[in-house]
């Protein structure tokens, strides 16, 4: 189908799309399984691509630079949050860069990455480092963030002993960005068929999750645990893992609230945290330390016309680790 | 019936014992209702007495000061929680006050306050402002450190809006030591009738945490929440009154696990956290902040013959705020 794009305004950026990563909120929202989505829509929030045009006060780009876009396109600007480089929790709403109301369109929602171009205010667009490969990088722009955020938040780094819960999309960044920030990385993973594959992300020990005896032997050795489970699962199992003062946080999302022990939490003044994107000027650090890494995300190429298959595939857990559309199939199609 | 002591080690201090709080977890240990407890059983951690007698070496300590005992009387003193102050966390486990197996007397459980003496190393004693009631000044030894020590650690003060959750024995100290801190106090309660009481101890503002429209309107404004409720609860209401990067603390014990929306703690960056106690250090920290503050409990004075009806008006929450036993009385049954 067609779609309009805003003509650029004088701080907007046009961009022609390389590149989009599918995010499990892809799926989520194309199926009203969040409440209900505003359609047609269009998804797609890990968006990589080139410059082809730019409003005449924009600053930070200029023609054919590679660019990219994550999950917000615009914010109020204003509010507290905003000021302290916080848009993703913007008080009035940040506008996700799909099904959110369009403030330049009225009455038509925000599309997404799955599609030729888009044109997005300056000031939420990222820059992509020279040496990245474009396609692996697409996923930087959610997965990549949303665990990176909390691992610098939580002071993750040298000297630090750091869990990471579930090997998928955003476990396997979670993985790469800790091992990279300096930290001992345990991976957890309820298959022994992924040791391997989490030694080769960088972890430096994998525990296998249902297995109580391993599970004890982590009792109190953890500083921070990225927890990156969308399915329900034994919260407690993992906060008694932390050491005194330690953290646990959620990115991913379970669908029922997840029981907590008031003594999980008591014994050691532990904290049970949830994490969500990151705001602009640390996704571009994000990307900037990614760059200095050599990290981006290990990725399966698709067409715009394997979508739905990839959805079917993304639901049984089948993909290393993240589908990416070449959306040049769009024009072919 | 009677109990022996043990006779004063060289770093030991013996303390009459003029006054004893009495807790709730002295009710339920008497019970065996957080499993199986040590009969004979003496409960008591929030002791204030006058020393007796001090071993060769006690330093900190002469005959006629006027002291105090917590929760603990002993930890390991070498793991790392012990050193960092911390001995509440301490790796081997710290001594209870009562109920813990006495290092001192193998095969017997320590016994607690509900008694005429007690003796415990210098260590675990803490010094009694001059200026205190010294009666209600024994619950500052559990009630007062349980709230003191979230709300520092949290960095409650000036220019934060804090939220205090239950008007009881443990929220009644955390009203008031918010207050001194330096913070604006909601406090949050489920009855009407506490609204007055609220403000007296302290509270800025009052809300009925049943009326959603008052909940509503603190949607996002409270910097951290002290939870002092035992009982079950929706912990999400709470979460949902936090600012961004908001902590909610609990401090009671609520039997049962607490569920927790995983979108709660996401939208915001929030924590659901726990904490016990003090170390000793921020013990006497507390004692020397309510000193100077004229900060001490408000208390219904008991003899240790009521205590079996206290324990009943207890479970009613009949009390305004805690229970104090004139340990004098025991003397003369």
């Amino acid at each position: 189908m067609d779609i309009s794009r805003r003509k650029p305004t004088p701080h907007d950026v046009q961009i022609d799309i390389l590149f989009c990563g599918v995010c499990h909120s892809d799926l989520h929202t194309a199926r009203s399984e969040w409440g209900p989505s505003m359609y047609p829509c269009v998804p797609g929030h890990e968006i990589v691509g080139t410059v082809i045009s730019v409003g005449e006060h924009v600053k930070k780009f200029k023609v054919g630079d590679v660019v990219g876009v994550g999950c917000m396109v615009d914010s109020c600007r204003e509010c507290q949050y905003c000021q302290e480089d916080l848009e993703q929790f913007c008080e009035p709403g940040m506008t996700g860069t799909y099904n959110a109301p369009d403030k330049h369109i009225p009455g038509s929602p925000t599309f997404g990455g799955y599609s030729e171009s888009i044109v997005v205010h300056e000031n939420y667009v990222l820059r992509i480092p020279e040496n990245m490969d474009l396609a692996a990088a697409a996923p930087l722009l959610c997965a990549g963030i949303t665990t990176y955020s909390p691992l610098r938040h939580w002071n993750v780094g040298p000297g630090k002993k750091v869990g990471v819960v579930g090997i998928g999309g955003l476990g396997h960044m979670g993985i790469k960005i800790a091992k990279a920030m300096g930290a001992e990385v345990v991976a957890f993973t309820t298959s022994e068929s992924k040791f391997a594959e989490a030694r080769r992300l960088g972890a430096d020990e994998v525990v296998l999750s249902k297995d109580e005896a391993q599970m004890a032997a982590y009792k109190g050795k953890l500083h921070f645990i990225l927890d990156a489970v969308s399915a329900q699962h034994d919260i407690n199992a993992y906060l008694n893992l932390l050491r005194v003062d330690g953290s646990l946080a959620l990115v991913g999302a379970p669908e029922h609230p997840l029981p907590v022990a008031a003594f999980s939490l008591i014994m050691g003044r532990k904290s049970f945290a949830g994490s969500m994107i990151g705001g602009i000027a640390e996704t571009q650090e994000m990307l900037d330390f990614c760059g200095e890494h050599n990290i981006v995300a290990d990725i399966e190429m698709i067409d715009i016309q394997q979508i739905n298959e990839a959805y079917e595939r993304l639901l049984s857990g089948d993909v290393k680790y993240r589908f990416v559309i070449d959306m040049n199939s769009l024009k072919q199609s």
